[in-house]
């Protein structure tokens, strides 16, 4: 209990004696390289157990953008894991960097707007967890800032207000959910983490999840590694974009390509013209299509663009890709799921007029006026090493803890009813007549 | 034609000699234990090898019924199998094995015609190879005379006529297909042909798919080790139906339950009123489907009924479930894909009235006039063992040969536009307007 | 209270003098001919104005069956006529008829149960106006009295505990409800009512629709010509079923043909098997349907069967038959909206296998086990002769009443939104993220 | 007025006296005003028949673009009709009017290109018919010349190569369409044709189609009175566009709107964002669509975008209007058929975000970059005025004559079949599987 005293003191000296160091920008690359946690599969199971060989000590987060009241929610946030955990460091995006570090007093990270369609530099080096402030569009501007990384740290999605489908806890859970996550599978590894130089463990306070976490707190008082957060490893899309010469448009990831959460889209936009876009499958030519666009979506992206195009909804733990036509002018194109491992290419054939398509990745317009002949390839990324390890995917935490009884009830099917209306039920309860 | 004639003298003699032992239909018990191939990987290829490890020995025909023309090409195909397999037995379902063992001169094995629900004895302990003369309600019919095995010989399909989206093979290739399959990776193992006591080695013909198979000819001449069959391994629904009071009414396979290649289906079926089912996946309830019926099907299933229904058309190796309202009232009731591995359970709830309800299996009505309360359980095949290997599904043999460079049309994607017409072609081929 | 009081003594009075002759069964046939309203559209208004020539005298009321409480309400609701319209006289189904008889002081009148597929003997004849206490499916069971007459009386439809989409009213309003369809359109013609012989012109209470109706309180009280009911005139399709040798199985209405207020289905039933059914439409064949079943369907029947089956919702004014398949084979059977007045034929085709489909007509199998051969004769309904008077359909009492300035709900577009879930939104409100 | 007599006198002889004087262009304007003919129902055909007053003169020709041999095509028609009916005049748009008018011994008349959304001046006033050489998009632009216009002229379409759903006829077949139209209901008085001042009857050739029309020619010789073309009229919809500020944006037709053929549009364009429509149906709020647009569409549209995205199809003979989301994110948001004579307002509501939607009118953009408020009215074209005449609408001689018997297919039945390919069928034809 007298430790929870002192632990109030601490924050507010700090304060006072560093305030004008503190209240500063400072970029990524100043980092400890990340740490790369293992997910591990638990028959019965479908979920993996996050499993970190020490704590994560960088923390990207990200918000949504035009929301009243968010900013505030984002200082809370970040002063409560600068208070609770001394050893974490707070990296942001430029925008929300430059809002808030004068109303916090520790040091932001940040890194440098990348030029269009690529990925900020180091950012994918440095973060270890990525937490989200917002909706299924801010989970998806996050995954856009490793879209060129083949490994992705676990994101951990906080919703505003408003349910997303992604989105998986509440705003006010974010002290339990935090520590669930930086604990997870935390064993003896843990005793050795590094204080910051000349940093004091801190004290705790009357809420356990408001005690700064010391040497003492960790050892014995994890979740071990037995009682591990939850994750959903959702596979993303390798996608490249290549003009009618063979040279790549899009993705310059960590092996050329980049990776999409939700769909690659080619579609006529402002274009009165319908697209004929040949399809191969496997190499092999499969149909033309002759409609407003195509998409190709991962099984995440079946409840989004896809879904109101007709497509089926897709379990994130089904391996596989869709392909979706977007008002096709034949009457029997009906949606495919395809293995994800087989490579799909859209090729804007030759009866098109000059320049009349655009490609947009996760809702964002890539390329526009592209030319007869260019190519959009996709394939699904594996989630799963030659060595049999989860690696790659973009790691989603999910409620609840693996090793726990608990009933709370699944993520997915949670989103398929409260958000979609999914099987919504037709208001006369009476049966019988239709 | 001298050749000709010379070949038709062999059996001649044969059958003079015999005639009296042989124009007899034998149990199936008395035959052999079946040979277990196996089934091999090998990238970038995603279609197995199959790899026997002593060459085929007892091969079961199915024919399509009430068919003109069909029963001559069982004669033939059997025949030649006889001339040119001396080692290979023949077996036939019980009306097949009574209307041709008059007509032919060797003798035929069949079983007997089991209890409405259960699979033939012995049948599935004896059977190499099936082949099947039809189209794809052959195929069903073959396959569900395994349907309580867990391990399905692999099955050649030949296309009688018409055009079956399973069926692989056009008839006349009869001779080349079985030839492919036969040699499938034999090695020197091939060698050891044991021949039926007493019976020479045939003498060859002029066209090497009608020689009969002597040691010689086999030894060097074998497609070899890297030259193999090509295999699909079609994952199959486990199914059990319970009743009200907890009791299986249908499913007494290996483990209790039964096998179905396409679909389980719970329908009004001549009742007028909708039927209310529960859905639960992976032991949590989903939802509460009003509507005509449901279907769970398999990957290989969704080009059938649950295509009707509005489900997506879903590539045979995306390991999968689909669940697919027929009719549902909610106008919100999308099409599920769900990962194979989750059990899915339909349950028919209390508001339905008594006993208006049935359940098909592969088309077949397996139990009508169902009661509140009764369950069907569902969960996918897993075709590979805790060991890795490849085992369990149906092993379909489809056009071409891995190990050697083919530019034969895929079978899915010649079956979407050959079969299902999928994306066909509006008719007016100027793009441009709508 | 105390009119309260006496009000109720009234009816006490006349039952004990009379209790030997009240409680009764009289057959209809004893009643008066019916009285046939007209129908008058004002223009810019869709709906039209009910416009009695004299009162209505005779009230069939059917109600819902297995619903805990109807009873209650059906007495409550014919007392209430009884005690307020002395002149008018009580139908009801004779099941209802022999339930209440007992419990109340006037006679009722009821009708034999016809022979399946007829419709019941005068009672076209007698009845002046339908009120139905239930839902959409009583609704169908009240129209399906009248399912040989050319003419159909108005219908006043009362939801009882769940919403109908064709149900109009709450019970609670009946009092109201009521009186608007009796007065409406009453001019001076309605100084004439003729109460039974003897009986005096009750004396009022304080609600003025508990007041029994005198000379006096319809004298100028009457909402007036120019205040009328709103009538929806639902077309209903006039059907023929006819054997393969030409004979009629269904339908002896007035001109041979039988009405039906929703659809008609061709359906395999238990059967396994698709049906094979050609379509004609205006005497030319249009195509051949490979699938469960087919649906020919009025605009009112288009939120019923033919939505669960993909067709398009179709507002009841528009006069159109839908052909809607059920679950077909081929991918690209898309639903279709034809002229209310051009004839189609469904016809089970030779392919069939014998005696495998049935026929329903508003959710009541009419016909099993129909031939290879068998026609299916359909034809919109006209609602306006030559002399461009409205007339036949189903004349539906709908909310508001014409004349008066009124912002209530439009009852099509409050069913689509409260009923059906039409394009019920999606939980994340936040624009933006598909 | 003079040149024109004298280039009636035989094409060769013409020919060679004024070939400098008779390659020119004249505007509209100079025309003899355009002659209306009416259209009379006649049952039991739902077609209507067309009926001259006079024979038509001032024939307007429009042709598809960028179509290898199509302008061959053109000087074939049109010398065909200065040839044999001399009191005719050719019309052409301004483009196809440059493009031949040197190649032609003819004047040619045209009109100025109109400044965008305006319809060419007089054009409609002066033209008795309209004929296309082209596809649907050719017929689409023909009828777009009449966009501000209550009466359009009948429209002849010919099928270039391709075929369309719009277009009737083979070119192949021009004379005898185009006699048929000009002939249809002549009697007697067609025998007081006023040739140009001093030109004589033209001589005649070997096909009497080649024949010119001199008087001798017509007497008698007409199809007759009651042997008429067969009309269809097809209902357009009439539009308007509304500023926030309730200003007109687009349409300025005869009564302030403008018509379309197919079907008016609100759509993203290359917005990435999903537009949220507020859709009132009669005046009264229906629902709010959040989709990539929305379309509203009439019957003659069914088969085109509202197709693509779900519609049902749609007789054109059905009087209605389609509306149909494009990929609307509620999965419960179906496509509806509203009464044609109930207006439909798609309002772009205050939740988008600013100048981010844009409209279109049978296929062209009319506006983008609209805002926020912005309101597009829509109400289906009356095509039976108080009087019971018919009037309005799309004039499209479709195949076959009124008055004689013939077995012609019926053009929409053919075009669902033969263009949309409709209920293809499925490749296996040997039932009973599915």
């Amino acid at each position: 209990m007298k430790l929870l005293v002192r632990c109030r003191i601490l924050p507010w000296r700090r304060h006072f004696s560093s305030t004008a160091r503190q209240r500063v920008i400072k970029p990524v690359s100043e980092l400890q390289d990340r740490i790369r946690p293992s997910y591990v599969q638990r028959p019965p199971n479908n979920l993996l157990s996050l499993q970190w060989p020490s704590p994560p000590r960088n923390v990207l987060i990200t918000k949504k953008k035009r929301t009243p009241g968010i900013t505030g929610s984002l200082v809370e946030f970040t002063t409560h894991l600068y208070n609770t955990y001394p050893a974490i460091n707070i990296i942001l995006e430029p925008e929300s960097a430059k809002e808030i570090h004068e109303q916090v007093t520790f040091p932001v990270y940040t890194y440098e707007e990348p030029i269009r369609n690529l990925s900020p530099l180091f950012l994918s080096d440095k973060t270890d967890v990525v937490c989200t402030l917002g909706g299924d569009g801010t989970i998806l501007r996050a995954s856009s800032l490793f879209t060129h990384a083949a490994n992705v740290p676990p994101i951990l999605s906080f919703a505003m207000g408003t349910i997303g489908f992604l989105g998986e806890w509440k705003f006010k859970e974010y002290k339990r959910a935090f520590r669930e996550v930086y604990m997870s599978g935390a064993a003896d590894a843990y005793a050795n983490i590094d204080l910051p130089e000349g940093q004091e463990p801190p004290s705790s306070l009357d809420d356990p999840l408001d005690r700064p976490l010391s040497y003492a707190d960790i050892r014995g008082k994890s979740m071990g590694a037995t009682r591990t957060a939850r994750i959903l490893l959702r596979n993303r899309l390798k996608v490249g974009v290549f003009g009618p010469d063979g040279s790549r448009i899009y993705g310059t990831g960590d092996d050329g390509d980049a990776y999409a959460l939700n769909e690659v889209i080619v579609h006529r936009g402002s274009s009165p013209h319908l697209k004929v876009i040949d399809v191969y499958v496997g190499g092999r030519f499969l149909t033309e299509g002759v409609a407003d666009g195509m998409i190709i979506s991962s099984p995440t992206g079946s409840t989004a663009y896809s879904l109101s195009s007709g497509g089926s909804i897709v379990h994130p733990l089904v391996s596989s890709l869709l392909l979706t036509p977007i008002c096709p002018r034949s009457l029997s194109f009906r949606p495919l799921v395809l293995p994800a491992n087989t490579p799909i290419t859209l090729r804007l054939g030759e009866k098109n007029r000059a320049r009349a398509a655009e490609v947009s990745v996760d809702g964002k317009r890539i390329s526009e006026g592209i030319d007869v002949g260019t190519e959009v390839r996709v394939l699904g990324e594996e989630v799963k090493n030659q060595a049999g390890e989860w690696c790659g995917g973009v790691p989603s935490i999910v409620r609840g803890v693996n090793g726990m009884e608990d009933n709370e009830e699944d993520h997915w099917v949670g989103g398929l009813n409260a958000l979609l209306k999914f099987n919504y039920p037709f208001g006369d309860q009476d049966g019988g007549t239709r």
